[in-house]
């Protein structure tokens, strides 16, 4: 293990948050609130320490698939030990771990959330909440390879594994050049979402935040109502926003380069669209026979729920938890299914279904006629042994983690319902689940174990598993 | 598709059903009840049809691994349809499909029932149900194969359909001679449980339906208190011999052979064991925290469920949903777990977690050393790629099966406990589940359409999903 180069890395990274805190001491400043000296402290003291770390450049530049994993797997927990002081420091968050739980589930872009009283929050501290959705969707460790001079082995060991989904196509040669084309496509789809907001007549503030966390696929709300309070036009543009920021950015790259017939054919996001309306029109048929009303608003929460759950953002416009169980289970399986790789959602994302489908369907075939040969294809290309075997060992591992966080966190003695969801809200980073996890209630009742454990499922779920689970092993820390 | 060749085996099965009813005849002669005159219909029904369509041999003799597979998935099913009748003509179960589901039940070792009161049924139906657990237990086929004279590579292809777990190995080369063995050892340990309950001062005919259900790792009772009203070393007997039921029958041959030293280097038996053990212990020191009791009656209490559940044969000595969360979640994890491959019990087998758990292990390693070369062992002998292969397509078809089951049983409005655990307890071949079905409950709730899913969930946990997937697969009937 080179600890040169992560020490490096990491001092980067403190930096780059350091700097990120500008904006949520900039909110203070317009509101004149007070909780904005937190904000200055952690952005002095993080440049500072940042800078130290980052001072003296690594003596030994060699930096494998090793590295890579452990700076960002580190590279997140240390963002969120530090993203988590201002909540404490100011003392709207009286207990650290607390404070680590929110901005975990933030960066993550989770949006599960300890507080039962969102509304009492200064609005630097919300806007902090919302913008950690925002930089931790598309990846920060992507961000500071956009800036960062590093050489390119390195950078795609680090995107690869920070990225989610079974695989990274290389989009353009130049990975610096790929990092700035998927920003620019994410905050440029974001400024348009802002606009149609603003246009609806939404506050400025929350558009900001709902756009950060849209965007991030997040889910912290600023209202302790969730988004039930707001217009139906300004519902429909977060439910189509939503849907788009699950869908894979190769799809939106390539309409740029005006390629729009590959675009369209990309599989994974046929079939995002296809479960997507599939479910809201099984759920709106539900909603309506078990509990009346009009089938059109049905439809549109509907909508808006499936989007928010499938894409794992994590908003609600009404509780979910109140409806007959068949949607609540439909709901529950899209949290599993998750939105697009190569988007900012989370889940274990349509592609790799889609590899597990595919595979099933070749082993009928195989078992028919045992001396047929069957490749396995997506979007007509082949699928390389590498990352079906990934995609094989990602299920292993999820179904292995699942069960252990559910064991664990059931210590605390809650019902089935409400571990078996508060499991799949934190490792598919979507926020709510339900019954006691449900939109209108919280995870505070966990103990600091669980609260742990959920917190380890959030991080294991953003980064993929594997970068987390590497941290538990021995010889990941030999020095070589 | 060789259709006649299906067409003699079918006549076969349904013919040795037809004997195998006159266990229950025999019952009711004894017992002098009047419900045996369905089993006399039934019986000679079956003969003379059964003995029809075996009578012309089949021109074709071609049989390959398709015909295999549905052979064994219409045998299972036509036997069930059969097997169902005297419950329905007797009118001891009044609706055909309540019949049907118990008798799926029975011979998939499952023992879920839909009865609210096993007390009403005349002894000989008690001894069908039961019996139908002994006889699904090994497989009916494999009893089919060591009378029928069918060839080596006929049998392979039945054998491989029907057996449970990874891989079938050849224990000696020629098949009818190891299955006969399998049945030598079978019965032999049934006798031997036998004997010690009689010791112990039970009935003769509560212990044949007890050590039926046992030795299949079926589950059904035949009180309404399930086994709670034995005596604990009658209870003892019972947990002991599930769990050497559990055990790969592989082990039991090698002591045969006086090859103990391979016996106990058998990695999943030493893992079936100590998973047994582990949880056994962490119940006993949850319960005795939270509910308080004797620790050594909580202990015994622990290790029969524990024991039960594990093994997948679903006997009770106390209603274990009243239990606290933690030891209820324990029992669910290792509901999927099950017990070890080429045994009697389900799930998804102790060798397949150990496949899982070494793939993932081996990822580590890759990951950390991507140059480097590493092979799978298992007891010290390299894990064939198809082995590999065929146990991640069934992680694949076994959740998404478990995922589209719920959903559809959901339809009936039951909670998210109920179905999760019915799909958990049908899937794996448990019993009961937990809330709505749970050991004190039964499936009687469940509509028509539930009850089917839960019969193809049962059918599909006991034939390794593979065989009744197939029947949905249109190319499966083509000609040729």
């Amino acid at each position: 293990m080179n600890y040169s180069i992560i020490r490096f890395v990491l001092g980067w990274i403190i930096k780059v948050e350091g700097i990120f805190f500008l904006l949520p001491l900039l909110t203070a400043i317009i509101y004149k609130e007070t909780a904005g000296y937190s904000f200055l402290i952690c952005a002095v003291a993080s440049i500072v320490i940042g800078t130290v770390m980052s001072f003296k450049k690594p003596s030994d530049k060699s930096f494998y698939a090793r590295e890579g994993f452990i700076t960002v797997a580190l590279g997140w927990i240390v963002m969120s030990l530090i993203g988590a002081v201002p909540f404490y420091i100011s003392g709207e968050i009286p207990f650290y771990l607390d404070a680590f739980f929110e901005i975990v589930s933030g960066f993550t872009t989770t949006g599960a959330s300890i507080l039962s009283d969102v509304e009492a929050l200064s609005k630097c501290m919300l806007i902090w909440r919302s913008f950690s959705h925002w930089l931790g969707g598309m990846g920060v460790l992507v961000f500071v390879l956009t800036i960062l001079p590093l050489s390119g082995g390195e950078s795609l060991h680090l995107l690869k594994a920070e990225s989610p989904g079974p695989s990274v196509s290389k989009l353009v040669p130049k990975m610096r050049y790929t990092t700035g084309i998927l920003y620019l496509i994410y905050t440029g789809m974001m400024l348009v979402e802002i606009i149609m907001l603003l246009l609806g007549g939404m506050p400025l503030f929350d558009t900001l935040c709902l756009s950060f966390g849209s965007a991030g696929t997040g889910g912290f709300a600023i209202l302790n109502s969730g988004l039930a309070t707001y217009t139906v036009y300004q519902q429909a543009v977060i439910t189509v926003f939503m849907f788009l920021f699950g869908v894979n950015f190769s799809f939106y790259f390539l309409l740029l380069m005006k390629k729009g017939k590959d675009a369209l054919s990309i599989e994974e996001v046929k079939w995002y669209f296809i479960i997507f309306a599939a479910v809201t029109l099984l759920i709106t048929w539900n909603v309506s026979c078990s509990m009346g009303g009009n089938p059109l608003m049905n439809f549109h929460h509907a909508a808006f729920q499936v989007s928010s759950v499938m894409t794992t953002t994590g908003y609600s416009t009404l509780d979910f938890n109140l409806w007959p169980s068949f949607s609540k289970v439909l709901l529950v399986m899209i949290m599993f299914i998750g939105a697009c790789a190569g988007s900012t959602g989370g889940g274990m994302k349509v592609s790799r279904i889609l590899i597990y489908v595919k595979t099933i369907k070749k082993e009928f075939s195989t078992l028919l006629h045992p001396r047929s040969v069957k490749i396995l294809k997506m979007d007509g290309k082949k699928i390389e042994h590498t990352v079906l075997r990934s995609a094989n060992v990602f299920l292993c591992a999820y179904v292995i983690v699942y069960a252990l966080s559910v064991v664990l966190i059931s210590l605390d003695g809650f019902d089935f319902e409400t571990n078996f969801t508060a499991v799949a809200a934190t490792l598919n980073n979507i926020g709510p689940g339900l019954a006691g996890v449900g939109p209108t209630s919280n995870f505070g009742a966990y103990s600091p174990l669980s609260k742990l454990v959920l917190c380890f499922n959030m991080l294991a779920g953003r980064l993929e598993l594997f970068p987390m689970l590497l941290l538990f092993i021995p010889s990941t820390w030999k020095r070589k």
